[in-house]
């Protein structure tokens, strides 16, 4: 992509109102547009780098049986009150709305009961298990305050799976692929070293749930770290009792602030024994499908690299989640050369499937590579008047600042070697 | 993707209270399912639909320079109050909602005014002109009767582009890149033959829109065909003066029940002004921008194309929005030799990038065919006892019912050649 044909624009200020570090640098970076609190329009830069996230989900998802689908936003008040989830009391995050006829509709924030009910015209028996369904969907929450920039949304994307097993044990199994499912995707979006498997309560149906907790000073948790064990325990599960079953010591715990970027329960036959998901076992026997569900929120987890993976200048971001691979900067934007040679090396990376962006705007060196820091692509490449009397370009690795000087053979050689 | 893995069933019989065609194919078929009137969910194989007919019009957005973007569905009332559309007697399908504090929002039905809105923070001067953003991204509309199955819904995914220009005729010229771009889609989508550009009332800023009107019993429109120019006229302008504009002759018109499959609209400054979209011109004068929209409704794409393309037996997916390019039947489920011959071929085909859904289940026949004709994959092969004495699978045109044998190696470089 040119910049001169991107829209956005970089800005030096973040807008007054705007509180959280993750949002100020990607509105100032142009990836995303605040509409109101908790609700983000995600522009080119941030779409890609939504994309890129939902891949590496994707794959993670698909690799333990996952089938994707989506689900509607609009919600049928009679399945939530079958579940005793409709009243405001019981669940206090709905957006309600109405049809012309006054009938009162709800806003999905989570979807258990709609993936339940209509997983049941699709299981009968035994053999129609174990099944495995996922979306990226966007969920609506009202929440009180939402002044964590794009990790608290009153309007965000949510990946959430839903398992259904014929047994407990099956689903235990299983539940163990999908905390290695969730380990894959925290350390491919490079924050893996920071996060951990959290133990918290498990509500009535099993003795734990599992959160994933990101160590990060904007954290709206805390937890307590067993380092021995690489494990940490919430809050709700900090008695003696619990932490000797998991063979913790309190005192050798580490309290630390930390991000909530995904959560997994067991919910046994909670809402499928509600919502009529049975099946006929193999003595013709009808049960309610073992049920489970596990979410990761896409901003969240978005808002939560741009926290830990930044520095004083700008976002530094993670090639695996980059909205493009390369930053290619021309430096002399009068230099017909120079800008020659900067457009000639854009076509020929581009077309050996390397995604690059391209600053080609008739701009001062220092505003680029300013703005460059700030956008965070992980490699800038930069073409400047160096480059046409010495035959080679600058290699820049934004997070160590580290410089290479290339042949552009040698480098289109690497970069064709690399591309996905 | 093996049928064995993919949770959805096929069934006989849609729900009772389905009463349009595309929605009980594409529930029959275990494409969709009803959450509520107006509102349906898209299963594993709707969503591959979806993401095909998505990946075409995203070629052609960006083919005539659409950024590709998304904005919130939650949407602030100020900046509808400013244009004088958020009474619900203006505009009347709103749903609203409301936050803790009793601020009401909407839901987006569209999204002229926060495109403008956030468009004010990257345009300042001429140089930044002309842009093309987009977005698929999910509407709410509040419609009194939703009984159109997936092609009328309350909730639906529409692909909504707007355009930012200079001056009138830089509109009119990208007015006409859109027009090709959408019968590109339309043709692309299989249904180009019978949908004609139609004219329809411009509003206050400019003499027509258009209407991209699909021939179709099942249409809740009525457009008027003039064969001779490959064009329409609707109801609202099938006035003397108007069609002598046109060099149309009342009497030659043909008479047609037709959907509305996309609609383009030149807003001259309505929006940009009310909302300060303004850029500096070469003078250093300011001007709002000059201001554009095109929509598809990707749901209703899909639900005609299904309309028109399909038999008593089922749907017939052009090859562009297949679900999968192969549906492969393994025809003897109890016969170890056939069963092994379809399993290496599904896996040879994959390797060599085939979408292939794969029918391993253990079912009859007769049961497999007809189902494979409901779900309506382009090509199928047959494996059958015949296959492994003969050397030969069949190859069968779900459209024509055409049938040809060939062996396993021209299968393999036919279909290795043709695979994106």
């Amino acid at each position: 992509m040119r910049q001169t044909h991107l829209f956005t624009k970089t800005r030096r200020e973040a807008p007054a109102d705007e509180v959280s570090k993750n949002a100020q640098l990607l509105i100032r970076a142009g990836y995303v547009h605040k509409e109101m609190a908790g609700a983000y329009d995600y522009l080119p830069l941030g779409m890609r780098v939504i994309e890129k996230i939902k891949g590496v989900i994707r794959e993670e998802m698909n690799a333990i049986g996952g089938q994707e689908l989506s689900l509607t936003a609009l919600q049928d008040p009679e399945i939530w009150k079958a579940t005793d989830r409709w009243d405001d009391e019981k669940v206090d995050v709905w957006f309600k709305t109405k049809l012309k006829n006054d009938t009162e509709l709800g806003l999905g924030c989570t979807h258990e009961e709609p993936m339940a009910r209509m997983m049941r015209d699709h299981v009968n028996s035994y053999r129609d298990l174990p099944k495995y369904t996922y979306q990226f969907q966007t969920k609506f929450r009202n929440e009180l305050r939402a002044k964590s920039g794009i990790m608290r949304g009153r309007e965000f994307m949510m990946k959430d799976m839903y398992s259904f097993n014929r047994t407990e044990e099956e689903l235990d199994a299983f539940y163990e692929k999908a905390i290695q499912a969730y380990k894959n995707v925290y350390d491919r979006a490079g924050i893996g070293d920071k996060t951990f498997v959290t133990f918290a309560s498990g509500g009535m149906f099993s003795q734990f749930s599992h959160e994933f907790q990101t160590v990060c000073d904007a954290g709206e948790d805390i937890i307590y770290i067993d380092d021995s064990q690489n494990i940490a325990v919430n809050e709700e599960v900090m008695k003696d009792d619990i932490l000797e079953g998991l063979g913790v010591k309190r005192e050798t715990l580490r309290e630390a602030k930390s991000i909530e970027v995904g959560n997994i329960f067991k919910y046994g036959t909670r809402y499928t024994k509600e919502l009529g998901v049975t099946f006929k076992d193999e003595d013709g026997i009808d049960k309610p499908a073992v049920f489970g569900a596990y979410g990761i929120g896409i901003g969240r987890l978005m808002g939560t690299i741009v926290e830990l993976l930044s520095d004083d200048k700008g976002i530094v971001w993670p090639a695996s989640v980059a909205p493009y691979g390369i930053h290619l900067l021309s430096l002399v934007a009068n230099d017909e050369v120079v800008v020659a040679y900067a457009d000639s090396l854009y076509e020929e990376l581009t077309a050996v499937g390397v995604e690059v962006l391209y600053d080609d705007r008739d701009a001062r060196a220092g505003e680029k590579l300013a703005d460059s820091d700030l956008i965070g692509i992980p490699t800038r490449i930069l073409v400047g008047k160096d480059t046409i009397s010495s035959g080679l370009v600058e290699v820049v690795d934004r997070a160590t600042g580290e410089v290479k000087k290339v042949t552009r053979t040698e480098l289109l050689s690497h970069m064709g070697s690399v591309s996905t």
